[in-house]
């Protein structure tokens, strides 16, 4: 069973999900929800990190999720279930480098849950707003318009920086598709061209220092936001064009005209997806 | 460490806990935020129980922190973390047994993440809306207050019923306080006594059959609402009168005159609470 195919299984009974987070109506403003295991062994090895850019990386994949629809990250909870390891100082660590990030993004942690548990395993979910029926969504990229990455792929960094204002940016230049690159590109983009019904023909990519093309397609957990514009609609800055959206099969990605496969990183399996 | 200590740690940084939900405040309405984790030999066994009964549960827990608030549950986001005896039989009939509770509760399952773990390991974030300053507290008992539960302790149902119904309706009611019995009365009690700054004097407790005072006291996991109401106010039908608020020192609770140690159940430890 991988995380697409239960994904695939609840889609059907849960119609919210698709998008990096769910959209709901409330009041003068829509709500986005989000919601990201970090789980020890899964997703880090505590031998390998502080104790506070663990902290730190568990809001971080959250608010990237915030950031991919444009919105603005508003309160979040932390859920906490700690192993016999877990000292009152790592706790006090974790927390650190968590509240340094949520009080850079004006994110307030409201509350929580703690619980034992064999290995070190936290959910933080946040509940972010933006302006109603403008969240950036995975399906509006049409034939035409240009494709875009915010950095360099391949070399994700740990203590990664959510790209929360270039996402309110994208919003404001009617980018027609946006989603954050967590579990590579070739993956990624076969998700929001699928979730288009349109196809992409990949020119060129910007690999990131020390990395190979190959960890640029397919590593994960780069955390730079990929997203479609009109070709009318200058890009900002820091933006990298990668190709172009056209007509074709949906889902199907080419790179100067040969197949990507998408088997970018499944975080249910340990392997690469398939 | 308990979790009493980590929690009054967080609580100076992390302002807003100390209910069962974080309230804030957002356009014509209040939003509810809670989170409960239930996590595999920790708060139950998969020996003992069906999956549809596993998903039912870590859902009702923190429905119940939003009747506790006389709130309304609204959205929902569901992390997951499966060991590799979770097969897909298993997620579905964890999924079913929670679709069943969340559409009878009127609550939507908006979103969600899988991850794999050692044990399985549920997040349940519920976000719920209530009139803007009209959440019901811990903070509000006063001397003379009369308080009740909503049903007999000490043999908590595991498909427990939330008391959503009871909560709005003590809203109305003017209740002055309010929380749910997840960890015991005794415990609890002691909460809502130190978080309104009164003590307690009990004088009746009705015991679930098969029950003993003392696991009616102490045992936890019975999910009724314990609230106070002014002298004047007739209480719901099914409410039972256990004692009054009184002054004295704060959080001391006595029955019949004798003292009541705070010992009900503490997640954290497996342990009771010292």
């Amino acid at each position: 069973m991988t995380e697409l195919s239960l994904v695939a299984a609840l889609a059907k009974r849960l119609p919210r999900i698709g998008d990096d987070c769910a959209i709901v109506r409330h009041g003068a403003e829509d709500l986005l929800f989000t919601t990201d295991l970090l789980v020890e062994d899964v997703h880090f090895r505590r031998t390998e990190h502080p104790a506070a850019d663990i902290g730190y990386r568990a809001l971080a994949r959250s608010l990237s999720d915030i950031a991919s629809m444009g919105g603005d990250p508003r309160w979040a909870t932390v859920a906490l279930a700690l192993p016999p390891w877990a000292t009152e100082r790592w706790v006090a660590g974790f927390y650190r480098g968590m509240l340094g990030l949520a009080a850079r993004h004006k994110t307030e942690i409201v509350g929580g849950d703690f619980s034992r548990a064999p290995v070190l395993t936290a959910d933080v979910m946040i509940c972010g707003t933006v302006a109603p029926g403008e969240a950036l969504r995975r399906n509006g990229a049409c034939p035409g318009d240009a494709i875009y990455v915010s950095g360099a792929l391949g070399r994700g960094r740990w203590r990664f920086v959510p790209r929360l204002t270039l996402g309110r940016q994208l919003r404001g230049l009617g980018a027609t598709s946006c989603m954050d690159l967590s579990d590579g590109l070739s993956l990624d983009l076969h998700r929001l061209t699928t979730a288009s019904r349109v196809a992409a023909a990949l020119e060129t990519i910007p690999v990131a220092r020390g990395a190979t093309l190959a960890e640029a397609f397919d590593r994960g957990e780069d955390y730079e936001l990929l997203f479609t514009l009109p070709p009318a609609v200058k890009a900002p800055r820091s933006a990298r064009r990668i190709g172009t959206i056209v007509r074709g099969r949906v889902g199907r990605v080419t790179y100067n005209g040969e197949l990507v496969i998408p088997k970018g990183h499944d975080h249910f399996r340990s392997e690469p997806h398939p």
